[in-house]
């Protein structure tokens, strides 16, 4: 990594929007150094009065629904409607040197290429708790650049759903029409997350398929009871490589803001979110210094077999546990 | 309480199948005082060589389904096909004192009143963490007592539903049928849990309707991929009150223990379930510990307010927060 900036300079040079400025610190807030990520957050505690200021779009669906190609046919049409998109990731999977970052700008080529937009692919990292604090912090980083509108890619992996659900103000499903199997391989669950559901591929002959994939998911989703927000979820048809339907999406989402910030939702859900990643953050950390306590790391090591097996009870191994951490 | 008992006195007692013995040693794993619970952490670490051989049931469904009547139904055609029932309960929300004690038996009055029955309120607590330990090592203890049949009823409040589903083998919903609005007021994600549905009340003249909903949630159920454990839910018609169709959600689940056992799932699930658990109780002590932490209560205090409404980083309070307990 290159030398670190002072506090002051990472701050005015992402205040004047300044691109590399803003990379730098989001590598800051991504570093493994405790030193950077202190850095990374006493930054972000000082930009705040400068966050919030966005739509914040969380985009999920099984790998192949073609994510990136809708990420990249819907930013280029924000962009071209005046918005500031930012793109992150959250992929608690991913490695760094696996290519994700090529991976990532190559599968959306006019969107990275394009000067207007920012891009920045998944942080590495093995937990979705410390993945989620350094893509919550990489968003607010770019709202106080002034992105306005910032789209969150989750790959559909493990938790990462939920994770995305928590840090966003919209949550968007794609889905692919298909020969009465149009729910296969969703997980569980995600569905009833969604704020809103995407028919992606709609296109060709896809057309006629997609437009009753569209009713059977208006059925599906009026199974479910109402959001507590008073959000029926809508479901839209559109072709990322033919490009149509963008616009529709874009106006559910603000029909959803608009809606939300008249009845108090849109400002409840974002305090709600701070407590979450508040409490999330410190149950994260505290396992983070648990585990790598050496007492902690022998007791497991001897013992973990015998919890699975079901001759040590898990509750006295934890005990165990927590003594031999609290007395280090 | 009574005077404690020796570890080898609850211990023999259990062993005996003796039901005071049981109920005072569930009466330690319950206690707030640090030194009985660990005692009782201690006693279910002894007896789990003899725990595990009894099928754990999770019941479910929203207040009004008639849980304890169901409950009072199954329970009855158990005891009398020669089964060993112990019925516990959870519920984040319950205060002792209340009345739930009472107010469970009342509602169970055949079920209580049978000498070969054993049932427990649910332990108070006011977090979900604390109570599900409690209620695990309670299901272990009347395990070690003999009982074959483990029946854990939840309320639906808050998060306890996945608690239940995380210690149980087999997880039934209970449903009504009605007005085409059969799934309203049902929780999220609940469905998706679910091993086994019934539809309760289906006497007199629900019995048509509730045909009707069968189909529905059964069509529903379809929309969902198959478990992991290759177990496709099934769904029941059932009258507590004219306690038809015990004998049917009996074979449901023993026709799922046969699956799950021959395809390996039930031992796994299992198995996953004791790390699960140890995980979750680790989360819980260490997030208790830092939450009476001095420092900590007091940086919260001052500061909540601030990250409700954005003018400070979640993240920034929790390093601040951390630092303070690390450093007691």
């Amino acid at each position: 990594m290159k030398k670190r900036k002072s506090l002051e300079e990472y701050k005015s040079g992402i205040l004047k929007g300044d691109r590399s400025s803003l990379a730098q610190a989001i590598t800051l807030v991504e570093s493994t150094l405790e030193e950077d990520r202190k850095l990374g957050s006493q930054l972000v505690q000082e930009l705040l009065p400068k966050t919030g200021n966005s739509i914040r779009v969380g985009i999920t669906g099984v790998p192949g629904v073609g994510k990136s190609t809708f990420i990249e046919s819907f930013g280029m049409f924000l962009l071209n409607s005046g918005r500031h998109v930012a793109v992150l990731a959250i992929d608690p999977s991913s490695q760094k040197g696996k290519g994700s970052i090529l991976g990532d700008k190559t599968r959306m080529e006019q969107l990275a290429s394009d000067h207007r937009a920012f891009i920045r692919p998944s942080p590495s990292g093995n937990s979705l708790g410390g993945v989620s604090t350094k893509t919550r912090e990489a968003m607010l980083l770019c709202e106080a650049a002034g992105f306005d509108t910032i789209l969150i890619e989750t790959v559909g992996v493990g938790q990462s759903e939920t994770a995305v659900k928590n840090m966003v103000d919209f949550f968007l499903l794609l889905m692919l029409s298909g020969a009465g199997d149009e729910l296969q391989g969703i997980k569980k669950g995600i569905m009833e997350m969604a704020d809103g559901l995407v028919i992606n591929k709609a296109d060709g002959e896809n057309v006629k398929a997609s437009k009753l994939a569209r009713q059977h998911y208006l059925q599906a989703l009026h199974l479910f009871p109402p959001n507590e927000n008073n959000w029926y979820p809508k479901v839209e048809l559109v072709s990322s490589t033919e490009r149509t339907g963008m616009e529709e999406i874009w106006k559910m989402i603000k029909a959803f803001e608009e809606s939300t910030k008249s009845n108090g939702f849109w400002s409840k859900t974002r305090a709600n979110q701070r407590f979450k990643w508040f409490e999330e953050s410190v149950h994260h950390m505290l396992f983070e210094e648990f585990s790598k306590n050496e007492g902690v790391r022998k007791l497991l090591k001897e013992h973990e077999n015998e919890v699975a097996s079901g001759k040590i009870s898990p509750q006295w191994l934890a005990q165990r546990a927590l003594e031999s951490f609290l007395n280090n």
